[in-house]
């Protein structure tokens, strides 16, 4: 299996970037992923304070051959394994929203955690469990590089609980041979993400497999799947046009996908459809909307997403 | 068992509505809702349209004795029983979302559907699960009155699904007998209720009792427990705002009644909060934050939110 290494990350989604390995489609592969802050964490006593920040939440790059520009990358997560160290924190001259709520001087506040099978080390009274989660996937842009702290329609720093092992996410490919971008695995994230600088912010082996749907229909925002849902993630400054192009993307895919006329997928939604703002903190925030597809029919075509 | 009937509704919370019933602390009493457009809809025949709106989120109201300003009442709800009728509908002259989301005309858009104990008739497909809540609980403001469309400190027009049977509400009581106002009953409803007039709105036979925590400490917004979360609502126009008030009020509510440090509460949101805005279409959007109780202490008091 090739493995893109943690050696080499960028902090920039951009295709500029040489890709570590080239991957064929279907083909099952390893990417390494980095810290959020980069590589200063190595034991249990290693604690973050700002100064150790060696990285912009930095991604190793893989391509997929023969793949172009209009075509839709299926980016299937097939295990998350997370590094046995973690950790989290915020700092008050960092996160506005701490500030913001509390209206008061937090200081630094850090901690590093063990991360085990059982679950995650938090005190001597409490273990969390680990939902390991890729904070950050995203292929490069046509145009100019996205800084890795963005999320968009080319995904990015999504912070998205949802694109765990089982999912698939559907990615726009702008470039020859999509260079999709890897990083800032969570071993555990709340809604919101608080912290700032994190969830449980993790270095971790990602096993993944890439396919290509040919001349796809162009995409408002990213989409996603697992067995039980269809997913649509919106990321951006303002969380209403977030959640309204979520909700249309979602809209749109039932409709045109599973053949249910539009108003009344429109109706539909109004009662089953979930939502969350999973990311309070970052420049950009992602509104993730999902539908159980047990509330849709069989699904008439089998190559989804085509014209 | 002293029951509010749905023959005489308010249009507002507001001091100056007599009660229909009053109720001791701890005593049980029936509500009957109304729908949350009126008194129209008599048969699966029915299907809404606009001038068939004869009231506005109608309420009864319940006094609860001995109940004072300064006290907090703790709404227990033992058991919401929807009718055998619901409906949901969408005009694109009144849903701004809607036309945001699509550019398009949309039209009337209504559906009128049976609701019994397998389920909630969709279509000759489609069965949808029946999970009934509470939409518009709250008590009497102290100053002038508030529209039943509208949510705030005093709770009112929340939309939110864990308001459900097995939740207590907590809510601020500002005038004597703190005037609970209680209707808009859904039988479900997706995250941003996006139908605008709706989701599944139904009338229904409400049980509740309400205790009363004497002299408690003030709320920034509302609160509510089940047996699985601590949860907290903020309901205003801004979508930040009411996520920082309702991520505020959680972080002071571990802190205090579970003795919890505010830094390390605040990192521990920071990874298993879960954070919901359930509304999106009301002139005030709810925000729900949650944490669950297996993440905290033993309580270490038995009187919560007394100072």
């Amino acid at each position: 299996m090739q493995i893109a290494s943690r050696l080499i990350t960028y902090n920039a989604h951009s295709r500029e970037n040489p890709p570590q390995i080239t991957v064929a489609a279907g083909e099952e592969f390893m990417a390494q992923t980095e810290l959020c802050t980069g590589s200063w964490l190595h034991s249990l006593a290693d604690t973050w304070s700002p100064e150790k920040t060696n990285a912009l939440n930095p991604t190793v790059c893989v391509g997929v051959a023969d793949a172009h520009p209009g075509d839709i990358l299926a980016v299937h997560i097939r295990e998350i394994i997370p590094d046995a160290l973690g950790y989290t924190g915020f700092n008050d001259q960092k996160n506005p929203l701490a500030g913001r709520i509390k209206a008061r001087t937090w200081g630094l506040n850090v901690k590093t955690v063990a991360i085990t099978a059982e679950g995650i080390r938090w005190n001597n009274q409490l273990s969390l469990p680990v939902r390991p989660m890729i904070g950050t996937l995203g292929t490069a842009p046509a145009g100019e590089a996205r800084s890795n702290a963005w999320g968009g329609l080319h995904g990015g720093n999504m912070d998205v609980q949802e694109i765990r092992a089982g999912t698939t996410v559907y990615l726009p490919v702008f470039v020859e041979g999509a260079l999709l971008h890897i990083g800032d695995v969570h071993a555990l994230q709340g809604d919101g993400e608080i912290n700032c600088s994190g969830g449980i912010e993790c270095r971790a082996e990602v096993r993944l497999s890439a396919d290509l749907i040919r001349q796809a229909r162009p995409l408002r925002c990213v989409r996603a799947e697992d067995s039980e849902s269809l997913m649509t993630i919106a990321c951006g400054r303002g969380l209403t046009r977030t959640f309204q192009t979520a909700t249309g993307e979602l809209l749109d895919w039932i409709c045109r996908d599973y053949g249910i006329p539009v108003n009344d997928a429109y109706l539909l939604l109004g009662q089953v459809m979930q939502a969350r703002c999973t990311q309070f903190v970052n420049p950009t925030r992602s509104y993730i909307c999902k539908i159980p597809k047990r509330y849709l029919p069989l699904r008439s075509s089998p190559q989804p997403m085509t014209p």
